[in-house]
């Protein structure tokens, strides 16, 4: 099966609509005392992981409607784990990225969904309900959307780095990062004019809107990353793990997204100093 | 001069004016490719600080609205200074709290306006234009606006240090804190549930709202704290500095706000073990 453009439309059509369903569960949850229950500590993420009844009811009503209009497709969510699917499509779905900052009525917490064909993203999409921001990124083209105002999105030209804003979720050893790569990171944010943290995959979003210049993060997994790389090469943006290799091509959940392919080379190379 | 609910009625009602004065200078130029210049740098801050067009606009709006309609009244700014009163009452402003935020794209920062009375702030107020989020704190109550919608506010009930949640604007020592802060910061968000970053003033606002249980900071300047103490006490919660006295008794500009005076005695007597 290929891709064409028209599977490509209706697929984006389908997902801007579960989106809106989720948005439901989601956004009716958000400061709003929320039910916070621990995950089971694994050696990789050792600190407290909350998961919302949001997220799982976000998740449960995305996979409801997949189910119901592609059959065949495949589905890997967060909290439902792998269904499989039959033939080459598969949706990645993370109903609330961010829990963290979800549970501390943060509003960088984002739905994230993304359409994979042969395990190669095709399509993303983040949704922060509560700002009403969305961005959709299809066919080597990324949107914005907030509120009635759509634009095309298009990363900064950022090339030198000492004029770089950064961006990480959590730059602490204990919680993402490792020694190693937390002190790769640190070596990074030193070289930047400013460093946020905190932000999760709305990070990526700024970049393709051209707020930020580079995210650096590690231990994300499949439904972290699934939807970034459509949304940050559609707005020209480059993004790969921290060897400079497709998404998904380490364990370790490293990912380095940057404006502009001269800023991404000077990035991966202080992080590989 | 003493105080008298009217005057304090007729402040809050000029403090949300001119908070709706500021919001034309500083939302226009968000996401705006709006101009950054550095600040000199400083022994105590040597981290690059933004400034922005968006911040100088604001506070001279709001000086030249003060200036008119109280022209007895002092001014302290960040951007231009003090402006000497002649009486017991002074106007603290931070137009753009949280440049960093802002010049990333994310809609964390705030105006901050404070008015106080021989040196104590009797009325505080929390303004995100983008969010249309505003927190006024004035006689003892504190209110919080988002769109149509007002509530009173009140922060969480938590006691319990191991489920709190936790945020600083930045924890490397670099930044704000000092080697000896930033350890101190460290073993405070070991005992909590969940930490958060980059938030600047806007976490207090949470606080007062029970989204977030403490918020631990230094190197606060008195434009920066001024707003904070009406807003969390008013919400029924605790700020002090990090040896639990009024705000503003130390040089080091430290702040401690937690929502229930137990937390807040837990929380100091980890951050000074």
């Amino acid at each position: 099966m290929s891709l064409s453009a028209q599977q490509i439309e209706e697929f984006g059509e389908f997902a801007l609509r579960i989106s809106d369903a989720a948005r439901v569960e989601t956004l009716g949850r958000f400061r709003n005392g929320v039910a916070v229950s621990g995950k089971p500590v694994t050696s990789s993420n050792s600190e407290f992981d909350p998961v919302t009844e949001a997220d799982r009811e976000a998740e449960r009503v995305i996979r409801e409607r997949i189910g119901r209009t592609y059959p065949n497709h495949g589905v890997i969510g967060e909290e439902f784990g792998e269904t499989k699917g039959n033939g080459p499509w598969c949706w990645v779905l993370d109903p609330v990225d961010g829990t963290r900052g979800f549970v501390c009525g943060v509003a960088s917490w984002t739905t994230l969904i993304a359409l994979e064909h042969e395990n190669i993203p095709v399509l993303g999409l983040i949704d922060q309900p509560y700002l009403d921001e969305r961005w959709i990124g299809t066919k080597g083209q990324s949107k914005f959307r907030h509120g009635a105002v759509t634009v095309k999105c298009q990363t900064s030209g950022v090339t030198d780095i000492s004029t770089a804003r950064v961006a990480t979720t959590d730059p602490r050893p204990e919680s993402y990062f490792g020694e190693a790569s937390a002190h790769a990171f640190a070596r990074l944010a030193n070289e930047c004019r400013v460093v946020r943290f905190s932000m999760d995959a709305y990070a990526y979003g700024l970049l393709a809107l051209g707020e930020i210049d580079i995210v650096a993060e590690a231990g994300l997994k499949h439904h972290d990353y699934a939807a970034l790389a459509p949304i940050v090469e559609g707005a020209g943006g480059v993004i790969t793990n921290w060897r400079g290799e497709r998404l998904g091509s380490d364990d370790r959940g490293e990912a380095l997204a940057a404006a502009t392919p001269a800023l991404h080379e000077t990035a991966l190379s202080i992080l590989n100093q």
